[in-house]
């Protein structure tokens, strides 16, 4: 059967350029990085490697990169690391409604270890006004946590008007760029972020293995304890055959970010259109342009996105409910309800994500099976009236 | 030249058949198991096949075996995570003296949270005297921890017997069996430990990638918050070809358990006695009998241990010293400290670990080189005088 894989936001395929680079380091490469001898050395010297080149694509230092096991670590050691270590100066947090479930579950602990957190609001297409920003920071905010372009929707938001606003109050500013990674510039002088975090699998590199950007001077309490690698903020021997990885699939896709866009931008436009001439009462999420060009979300009034998923799957297609709902549970999308979506709407919501293996022809096979597979399922659905 | 790892302790290759069974997850079987499409749910299956195995190995049902980013990781959530969930019961917390970093660490960062810390002595071998434990437990002690085998000198603990102390008063109780997997029966009934850490990479297995046994009904806050992966208690996609890997490498290794230890045990032992034979003023470290048989820790009187690893180097020998210093600073093992070693001799220890790679012609070729090492060293020592 053929399979078309659109769900690159939740994961995308390790290229094979990355599985290369990868191979010596599960072979022969095997050496402990904390070793002295050259078994080590030589691990030793693929993991600072690994650091400078991440650090000059992020416009950073080497000694401001840190390796972790993913984005959700990255996410966890910015948020509870930097609130932990100002404590003393104050306990309140900014973040915002539509965060990676990492970022809103950290804030969650730091909520019951008597921290006070705001959770900034976002308009119809998902962004945030720094106006409001700018009235929640207070004496007692340590940190702000704002992602750099949403997972579900894909809304980018103006990182750096937002972290200006932090940074004139001296403030910490945190970002999970853990899906703008590779899609978008980022510059950790152009976006002034003192944190962000990314992840390895999102950019056609390897599962568990992600990083974090620390800027220089920032105040963070280590999450994970134990030895002193990477310089005593993250411990645990580092996985080198997953950060050469990672480096790899950073330095493959930065080099070809505006292919990238464009190609994936450019299928995602294509269905869209073929849909919506073909399927009355679609609906789209997101800004319409702020938004990064690979993901797609759309609802089709009257329809369960997970039915809708469920129908795609048996032909071989894969796409994710906008919901993150991981549990089964059918809960709508916390970040299509801080839309102001409604309920009816959001729950017929469907992420595509396009990736850089995708085609026309893929595009060409969803666009001929949703026409009747959305029939189908509004000719049962009891919610379902044409307008 | 020739290259021959003594190292295993610090890190292991990965064998081909763990690789092997890794590969088709690096490839096409990409998916992330949390999605319910086709490619999320065969990656669903071999996560939930891999927790099967695990825990078949360990006697423990699969919903008490969790996956993490490695030992480190394992160790974190077991105590911070085991000591914030029981806060108010009580902050006192017991390990001991010889205890790897992740878990002394741990329990610092715990101290600094207004926890009280308990570290247990050992005797000349590295042992802990259950009464000791007996002794220390409180009415406001809530865990534990104490290693199954030492890292640095391979002695293994009466864990049946202090995990008794403990369970008599209904405290959990904690032991990081990184060392100790797939080279010592690990039961969980027959330890009657509450939780277990594990790693890949000390048993042919891949990096970033371990596992921490919770039994059922122990109450652990999480420590790396997001989405729901792992039943709540570990967020972020799963690592499933690191997990494939790992459970791999378990299963081959539990398997050749006998073999293992008989091998090793006699590498480590033919050396042993070649050396004692050939170079005066050799001390051996840790219990003769009560030790994993695979590592081999040895001062050679008035000769520091860095000098003799970067002579070995130079030949393609690659062990390490008796400390766990990664830092590059001098200080003696905290382990042979607390055996109450004189710290010149204990600034003198290397640790010889042996692999399944390892031959009889290894032992040969380091046996050979290490006397005229051994006295040029002395020879230039302040500190030596044969006596």
């Amino acid at each position: 059967m053929r399979k078309v894989y659109l769900d690159h936001s939740a994961t995308t395929p390790v290229r094979p350029e990355v599985l290369e680079a990868m191979l010596p380091y599960l072979k022969d490469r095997f050496g402990n990085a904390s070793s002295i001898h050259s078994f080590g050395r030589e691990a030793k010297v693929a993991l600072e490697e690994s650091r400078e080149k991440v650090a000059e694509i992020l416009g950073a230092t080497p000694s401001e990169v840190y390796f972790t096991s993913g984005g959700t670590e990255s996410d966890n050691l910015a948020i509870k690391g930097v609130a932990f270590a100002s404590r003393n100066k104050g306990r309140h947090v900014i973040t915002s409604q539509i965060e990676h479930h990492a970022v809103l579950e950290s804030c969650g602990f730091l909520a019951k270890e008597g921290f006070e957190i705001t959770y900034l609001p976002v308009d119809s297409f998902g962004l945030i006004d720094p106006e409001d920003l700018r009235k929640a920071l207070r004496d007692d905010t340590v940190l702000v946590s704002i992602m750099h372009a949403n997972n579900e929707v894909g809304t980018i938001q103006p990182i750096e008007e937002l972290s200006q606003a932090a940074k004139e109050k001296g403030i910490y500013f945190h970002t999970d760029a853990v899906q703008s990674l590779g899609k978008l510039p980022i510059d950790v002088s152009k976006l002034a972020v003192d944190l962000i975090s990314m992840s390895g699998h999102k950019i056609y590199g390897p599962k568990g293995v992600g990083a974090i950007y620390i800027r220089k001077g920032t105040r963070i309490t280590p999450w994970a304890h134990g030895g002193h690698h990477e310089r005593s903020r993250r411990a645990g021997t580092e996985n080198v055959p997953g950060i050469v990885g990672f480096t790899r699939a950073l330095e493959l896709l930065n080099a070809e970010m505006e292919d990238h866009k464009r190609h994936t931008g450019n299928l995602a436009q294509t269905l869209y259109r073929k849909l919506v001439d073909t399927i009355p009462d679609v609906v789209m999420h997101g800004h319409p342009q702020k938004r990064i060009p690979n993901i797609l979300s759309l609802s089709f009034k009257g329809v369960e996105g997970e039915s809708v998923i469920l129908s795609l799957d048996l032909k071989g297609v894969a796409v994710a409910s906008g919901s993150a709902c991981t549990s089964g549970t059918l809960e709508p999308s916390h970040v299509l309800s801080a839309m102001k979506v409604a309920p009816d709407i959001a729950q017929g919501a469907l992420r595509f994500s396009f990736g850089r293996d995708n085609t026309m022809d893929d595009v060409d096979y969803v666009a001929g099976l949703l026409p009747e597979i959305i029939q189908r399922l509004r000719s049962i659905s009891p919610l379902y009236v044409k307008e």
